[in-house]
Parts: structure tokens; sequence; C-alpha cells
């Protein structure tokens, strides 16, 4: 009763959903197994998507022609651009998103997309032939052949459910785990192990004081993750800041003898980075509070998410802790906070292509590969997806570079590094986070994935708009010439120093606290000269002019860095006289004995300064 | 960390949902528990409200301040009128649901009732002292106070579902069934036994054909269940007829030897009058095909139900059976029908507020009464919540009388006579159809619940204006006379008889094919005369002169069953000579020896028609 396809998607989160568009969008015939049709894209944890560094990823994977910025832009109920006060390597867009219209528009989505077929059922086995998968078995028992298989299964391999001390079974709260994947894997020679992540309580918003918190309110103006137009909302709902405070810890310490997390029930390691409340005051105990972000679930729904509270100590204590916070002394409890042991499979044994290495056209995405977070799952659902297919047609995989993409980053450093806890992305990860901003990624991707069959000629031809108007506004503003009396009423406007002779727009720019698109404002002759140019286009060329110091710092990293990837290392290179190495560093490079700069950087624990460290040693 | 409620209401699905809406309108403070927050309202089989006698009972519950009306009305994509050819005490409102929109509308609607508290947890427990309930203990090992509480487990008690010879343990197919609830009500002294129910595949909607078979448009006029004035979509979304065949049915016998309705390993019974596909032809040989009707799930997806095709048979029997009907040659699985059994407790262990007999403060309503279908869950929720709030106030019950309502018929007919098999509502159950129309529903119910403090007082004025408004309408009918010259163009439109001499609208509209909502667009003097009045008071007008007959013949009927509710039979009364009795009739009567003519009606297996002949025979 199946066709046989060209890939079977086995599941549909995050990373399976833009697996199996991105495959489907570039011709592969693909089937969509999921346990729940009704659950197709849950955000099973914060109604958010973005984020420092994950906004990043969410643009690249637009870019590339995935489907989860427009999926964020279209049920969005606030926006921020985070760090803006910062360099623009830092801003990060994010968005808050009505859960159940992210979930809607996923499956919209996913259904308009031709070449996706759906089917709901447990996946429990691979078909596999000398090495080579060439299909699955289900739970009912039917045998689905394809050319490649794609497993994104999420927190659901054998999830074990933790609340203080008691233990359900289940892939979420309330959903079944899947059985049967984990241990055949094994059996064919898989490594796995167990980590473990947690989620807050979900809580009812109509018992919360919200005039004892801080309004957090959305940009005045709404952004974008997507390069397209999607449509979005014309107004924006509130989040609210709180604190946890002294009496909440001690309230929840007396909750730690009983916590699977320290009593050890908990195998898994968890997020250091997105630690559950619990942990937070263990590790700080010096901080007398926690912030907590009061997050609604969507546009009409009194449900509410405590960002920040996440726990797996008895319920009982998440509420008495709970209730001593401002604002939710009244606070009545939908569902309580848990972790989640789940089983994932070291990243090490994968390719750059997010092809497993023992089981040829079988590739892992997401949680499977040991990362939490929405957008690193979705992005290398996209990037396995697309490999996936190229595999198939027998063409070319698609492999980003660390300088290329936040995407690289990730995968490199899952590829070469490993992970002992659950991976999530920081900026602080990208060696060249100067050229991998929110605002460049179509200018970045777009046109490989255009060339691959990915992106869209629509979206070709939006980026190459976008380039040519950059180029033209860049011109405008090294040719453009300020007269004193032109400029100088606005430099007093913002309280910056008058000039004397006139003065080029890119010089002008240059100055902190001024913007371009403040002077188009004030000065007419500035807006004439850009005007009918888009907005994104005269920020990308402002953001060029103004930071291309670094820009062409960074670029010139990257040349050398690609120059000496292939750089031998003497065979008896002493490490332990770089005193600039970090002694983890040392020990792991006498031991290791790289041949090559480019092999010496892909140890697990060297990180992008230390291979910089180790070439001016070598000296470059 | 729960405070004491007045009711809990264990489980969402339309019994639950209304129970918590109607409790906590009323005053209650209600908690409502359910499994999945995500999964409140599921429409777990077809997507859609209504149909022959249902739609009367949506209606109902909407005359009496209860949701389910408004929640369809708002996520329709499609309505119609069904036997809009027949009498109107056949009309029978029905729509074509969003399945997601319905959920989320429900949802929406508790959220916005300040007296409903949710809690995501399963019930494994009551808490039971004297044999009274005053509490449930969750899965989690909570135990929250109430002081009723009301069951609506639906098909989650000890679920389990059969594909073929597959069986697994579940709920829903997706979703964990519920245990332990049954064992301890058993203990208390519960009899419960086993019932089967069915639904058919789902399919893509984009591996139809449709030009192969009929479309099925809604009604011109979008008509509603709600007497309230509920925003409508202006556009509607087609559904489309087909038809089984003899190589269909051929197909599906080959997987009767692993059926588990014939080879026995489903030991519950199934409905009789929504029979799977293999039941129909297995009960209806001579039958060369059975109609299909193509249901869309909803206004974006492609996600198709199949009515009509409700199947347990082997997966791949499913799917190459349903390859050979018009249309579905190219058929995509999104997943395979299936069968569940679960346990239920038969409902003659309840009184008529729906309250068990062994256990005060307990309630039962829906699917665990052994009935099917989202209405007849839905109206007992609303009766179970209604009576539960008059219980912990102290107050006197809402019981509706067989001539009151549907809702009375079929709580009548359970706790009277129980039921074998799952029970739907029909028309032909309620002997007193002509009165119990979907038109008069808030004519009938309103001002009942409206003084039991649930249908709002902007609902009561919207009845009490249409029930002034048909007295006008009524005496504009009476009085109004036509001369020939006015009407006789009318009558040649539609091809009736002409007058000689003047005549009254009342008699006018008498003739078969007359409509006043016709004359009126023809009649200017007619219009003038009616102008003003609502279209539903101009309707209810009209139905109650052209119907008076049959009315008054019904009214005069209940009249007469209230005086013989008392009557006494003689003790040595001989049945047997009864010969219009039926001999099952003539059996039971026999055997229990009924003091009075009410207590004689509601044995179990004696119909009203049973009564009537008794009546006669007794000599009035």
């Amino acid at each position: 009763m199946f066709q046989a396809y060209d890939i079977i998607v086995v599941g549909a989160g995050h990373a399976g959903c833009e697996a199996a568009a991105a495959a489907a969008n570039m011709g592969s015939k693909v089937l969509l197994v999921t346990m729940n049709m009704q659950t197709i894209a849950q955000m099973s944890c914060n109604p958010a998507m973005g984020g420092i560094a994950k906004g990043q990823i969410v643009r690249e994977i637009d870019a590339l022609g995935g489907y989860s910025g427009i999926v964020s832009d279209a049920s969005m109920i606030q926006f921020r651009m985070l760090n803006r006060s910062k360099g623009p390597a830092m801003w990060s867009p994010r968005t808050q998103n009505d859960r159940m219209l992210f979930a809607q528009k996923w499956r919209e989505m996913l259904e308009n997309t031709p070449n996706v077929d759906f089917y709901q059922d447990m996946v429990r086995e691979l078909v596999v032939e000398n090495n080579k998968v060439t299909g699955v078995v289900t739970g009912l028992g039917h045998t689905i052949k394809a050319k490649a298989v794609v497993l994104t299964n999420g927190t659901f391999l054998n999830g074990v459910i933790h609340i203080g001390e008691k233990r359900l079974g289940g892939g979420r709260v309330a959903e079944r785990a899947a059985q049967g994947l984990t241990e055949q894997l094994v059996s064919l020679g898989f490594e796995s192990d167990r980590l473990k992540t947690g989620t807050p309580p979900r809580v009812d918003g109509r018992s919360l004081d919200y005039s004892k918190m801080e309004e957090q309110k959305g940009d005045e103006e709404i952004g974008s993750f997507s390069y397209l137009d999607v449509e979005r909302p014309k107004e924006q709902r509130s989040c609210w800041i709180t604190y946890t405070n002294q009496e909440v810890h001690d309230l929840l310490k007396t909750g730690f003898d009983r916590s699977p997390m320290f009593t050890g029930r908990i195998e898994g390691v968890g997020p250091r980075y997105c630690p559950s409340i619990e942990d937070k005051i263990n590790r700080f105990a010096e901080r007398d509070r926690h912030q907590l972000f009061v997050e609604p679930e969507g546009w009409n729904t009194v449900e509410i998410y405590v960002n920040g509270f996440s726990t797996s100590l008895p319920e009982e204590v998440q509420y008495e802790a709970l209730r001593k916070v401002q604002g939710f002394e009244n606070v009545r409890f939908f569902r309580p906070g848990y972790a989640i042991e789940y089983d994932f499979f070291p990243p090490t044994q994968l390719s750059y292509t997010l092809e497993t290495k023992a089981i040829e056209n079988l590739f892992f995405a997401g949680q499977i590969n040991g990362t939490t977070g929405y957008e690193e799952a979705a992005c290398q659902g996209l990037m396995a997806g697309i490999n996936a297919h190229q595999k198939v047609i027998n063409d070319a995989p698609l492999i980003l570079k660390r300088s290329e993409a936040y995407i690289g980053v990730l995968i490199d450093d899952l590829i070469s590094k490993g992970t002992q806890e659950p991976y999530r992305m920081f900026t602080s990860r990208a060696e060249f986070r100067t050229l991998l901003r929110q605002d460049n990624a179509d200018l970045r991707l777009t046109e490989t994935s255009y060339r691959m069959g990915l992106a869209t000629e629509g979206r070709m031809q939006k980026m190459l708009k976008k380039r040519r108007e950059v180029e033209e506004v860049k011109t405008i503003l090294s040719t453009t010439a300020m007269e004193p009396a032109e400029i100088n009423p606005f430099f007093e406007s913002i309280e910056s120093a008058s000039i004397n002779e006139k003065q080029k727009l890119e010089k002008i720019i240059l100055r902190p606290n001024v913007q371009l698109h403040d002077i188009m404002k004030q000065v007419p002759k500035v807006e004439e000269a850009l005007k009918g140019y888009e907005e994104e286009a005269v920020e990308q060329a402002e953001i060029q002019v103004k930071y291309q110091v670094y820009i062409d710092k960074e670029k010139e990293l990257v040349n050398r860095m690609s120059q000496m990837e292939n750089l031998a290392i003497p065979e008896h290179f002493d490490y332990k006289r770089i005193i600039a190495l970090g002694a983890e560093a040392r020990e792991k490079l006498t031991k290791a004995k790289p041949r090559t700069l480019g092999q010496a950087s892909r140890i697990s624990g060297i990180n992008p300064s230390d291979v910089q460290i180790l070439m001016i040693y070598m000296g470059r």
C-alpha cells in the first residue's frame, strides 16, 4: 500500500519538517512518518523562535529556502531584535509565537508541498541491507521502501519523564515514547548515550498579577525572519518579567533530596546553558535572584510558559516555590515542569552531510544528534534533507563552511568534536561572527541553494535585487558629499560635533550614534538620494560600510585559515611550550598528534582561538 | 497545591467540556482534568456536528446555554439543513467543521469561562468516603478534593485499538489509554462492560479524483446551530459523494478471516446504526453499493475523512478495497481506520440526573454511559454539569421530559432501558418529535435554563422577543385576507390553483409548496405586513400554523400520557392476549408485572407504541 519513496523522514518536529520540505522541494518523493498527525511541528518547550545566535540560524534556514522563518513570521505574537545596542554581528531576531498557529502553519506549508506525503505510525525498525538503509518497518508492521531515511526522533527514543521521584515513559508528557530503534541501531554498531532536557510548568495567566511584573513589549517596528514578504500581525502581545528570590530558592532546596537530577535518578547530561532552576540555584549559589520571562502561549489563550523555571523537582515543591515569585502568589498550574531523558547518538558517528558513517543513506538530524533547541534541530533537518536528496540523485552534497554560516559551525562542531551535553548555539562558537550576521544570510546562502534547486526563483531574484541595491547604495554613500550647512543641523540634533568642510556620507555614518535611517529622516538631500531603495538594502549597505574594517579582517582570516587547512605540523611539535594554549588543548594536541592544522582544529576540545594561537606559533 | 473545587470534571471531550462550562457558568468552581491540554475537544471521529436527530440535540444544548452550537457555528466549513423536503420535525441542521478550529474555539470558550480551571494529568482513582465521592487521585499522585465529580472518560477506559489482527493499547490512536478507574468502580459495586466503536481511514485529498464524484455543496443560505448570532463564514467547502461497488466488497471480504469483529477478538458490541463497512456488506449482502461521503477536515488541510468506510480490517485490505472506489484509484492513506474497545457502565446504574445510584455526587456522561456520537455526549455532559451544580448547592435537579427535549428522550432511554450497544439518537426514538423540532428548542428550553441560572439574560431576551414576534406574526396571518387579484399571480407562478374570493394568509400557507418566504418576495402587501420581523420568527409562526393539527395532536397525547403515568395496571393483567404487542413486549411485561403504566413504559424493551397499545386496552 506504499509506493517506494526516495526519502522517508521519521518524526515531524522542527528537524523532520525541514528535512521533508527541503528534499521534496528539490524533487525527491518524500514520506513523512509521524506518530501523530495532530502534533506535527509541536513546539514542545517554549513558544518562541530565534534569539541570540539562534535567530541567525533561522535567517540562514530561510535564506536556504527552509520554512522555519516563514512559519515563525506567520505565527508570531511578538517580535524583538535582541542586542540592537551592540554591533550588527550580535543582532538576533526573536519571535514569541502562538503555539497552535505555529503547528497549523507548518502543517499547511507541508501539505502544500507537492512531493510530501504523510503517514501516521511509529517507525520501530530500519530495513538495512549490506550496511545500506533501504526502508523502515512501522509499528503496524508495514515495510516502506526508500532510497534514504532521515531519523529525527527528538526526545522520543526510549523517553522517560521525571517529576520528582516519579518516572513516566513518554516522548513528551502525555505522548508515547518510541521503542525499538535505539536497540537496532546499537546492534548495528552505533554508540548511543542518554541526554536530559527539561521544561517549566505551564500556568494559568488568569491567576497572575501582572501589575507586579515588568512589561516587555515587542519592537515598535515588527521585523521578520524570512527574506520573503510574509504577512505579519499588526499588533503584538507583551511578555512580562519577574524574578525568583531567596525565599523561592530556599523552598526549591527543600525538594533537592527528591530531585531526580541530584539523586542520580537521571543519568543523562542536561543542557548546561539552558539549566533547570534547581541547577541555577545550585551552581550559582551567590545569586539571590534569577530572571523569569512570563510568556503567553498564543493570541487567545491564557496559558503561560514560565521561561527560566524549567524543573523536575516534585510538583508540590515547584508550586510552593513559584508561589513566592512576585506576581505568582495565586498561581494555578496547568501542568508541572518535568525533565525528560532520551537516547542520542554521539554525532561523531556522522559525516559532514549528516549521513551516518556506519549505514549508508541513513541520516540523523536534531536532538538525536545531541543538540538542543528548535533552531539547531531545524537547520540540521534542512541539511539532512538537502543531502539525502543529493545522495539519492547522486550529486554533490552541500557542506557549509564555518565561515559561511552558523549552520556550518554547528555541524562542524558536532561532527568533529561531538558533544557531552545537549549542544546549543552561541555567537561565541562562531569565530567569524562578524561575517555571519542575521542581515546577510541571504547574500551568503541563497545563491548556493538556488543553484542546487532549493531556493526558488523568486527568492533568488529578491536576493539579487538586494545585492544590486546594496552596491548602488554604497556607491551613493561613497560619492555623495555633504556640505556643512546640509548636515550640521542633523549633527546638532544628535549632539554630535559639526563639520567645517564637506564630507562624504560613507565617512559621516562611521560616527557612533549616527544612523543612516535618522539622517534620511532629517536631511532631504539624503532622503532623495536613497529614495526607492529597499530599507533592507540601505541597512545592509550601511552595515557593510560601518563595519568594513572588521569584516575585511575576518575575511582575511578566513582566507588564511583556508590556506592553513593543509599546513603540515612538524611531527614532534612541542605543544607544551605554548603557554597561551589552555592546559586541555596542550594535552589533547600532544596526545592526538595532528598532521595538519586542519586536523588539529577538528579535535574535540580545541577551539578556534587555539588554532589561531598555533598559527602564530607556526610563523604565520 | 490545589484548592478544593465544587466540581471536578474528568475528561475534556464533548461531554467534559459541556459539563465544565455549564457548572461553571451556574457558579460552581470547576476543575477540568485532561490527559492532554493540547487535545481538548478533539473531534475523534468525523469532522461534523449535528445531522438527523443529532442536529436537534445541538440546538437544544444551545437553547439551554451550552457551548456546542456556538463552537460548531464558529468552526463550520459547510452548513446543510438535512431533510428540508420533509416536514419541519425532520429538519436537521448539520455542519462540516474544521477539526483544528473546533478544538481551538472550544478551548478559547472554556478559557474565557471564569470558573473553569484546567489541569493536565490522568485521574486514576476516585476518593470515596461512605459511598460519597469527595475527590480524585491523579496519575502524578495528587489528591484533589471536590464536592462532586463528573466522569467523561470517552473511549479511554482500558481502551484497546484493533486493526486487523493487531492490538494496541490506547484511548485514541497515538494517545494513551486510562487505567485504574474501571477496576476501582467495579470494586465499588459497579457493573462494567465493553463496547466497540470505529473510525475510517484518513486519506490525502491530493490523491483523489473529484471529477469522478458528486459534489455536495453547502446550503445557499448558511444556517446555524446557535440561537445567538455567532459569526459564520461567508464561503463554504464542498463535500463529495462516491460509492463502494462489488469489487470493493469482494476485496473487503478477503480480510474477513482476519477481522477482529468476525473472529471474535473484539468482544464489545459495536454501534448497529453506525456500522463498519465490513458490517454493512455482511449484513446487507444484497446491496451492491454503499454511499461514501468524502469530507474535508478543515479549511486549509488536504486531510480527508472517508465517512461510511469505518473499518478495522487489516490495513492492506482497507487500502486495496478503497482503491477500487471511484475517485480513489490513487488514494494515499494518512492513517488506517481502526476499531476501539473500551469500558462503559450500563446506564441503568444512574438516576435521571446522571448521578450514579451507588456513589453519591458522582456523575457519568458520554460514552462511559454507552452512547455514541458527539451530540449525545455533549448533551449528557451539559445535564451532568447542571445537575452536579444543583446537587452541590442543594437545589432541585433539571430533568427534561421526553416531551420536552430529545435530551429528555436520550436520558430516559438510557436510565430506564440501558443499552446493549452504543446508543445513538434517532428521530424515531422520540414519540413527540413534532414538538421537538430544531426550530423551537429555544422556545422549549431557554426559559427553564434561564431560571436555573445558566442561559444568559441576553439569550433569554432574544427568546422572549422571538416568542412575542411569533405571536404577532400569527395574528397577522390570521387577520390578513388576500384578494384574488393580490395573490393569484403568485399562485400562477408556482402553478397552484387560483382563488375566486378572498382568503386569509393562514389558510393560503396550508397549501403544499406554498412558502411564506416566497409569497413575501412576490407580494408587496405581505412583504409590507411582515417587514421588521426576524426571519426566524416568521418561519416559526408559519410552522406553527401549518402543522398546528399535528402539534395539537401530540400535545394532547403528552397530556394523556402524563395522566397515564400513575394509572394502575390490574395485578393479574393478561398481556398475552394483546396480540398487537410484540412478543418481546408481552414476555417482558408478564415477567416484570409493572404496577403503573409509567413503570411499564420504563421497562427495557418496551417502546412508546407498546405503551399506547396498553393505554387503549385499558380503556383510555
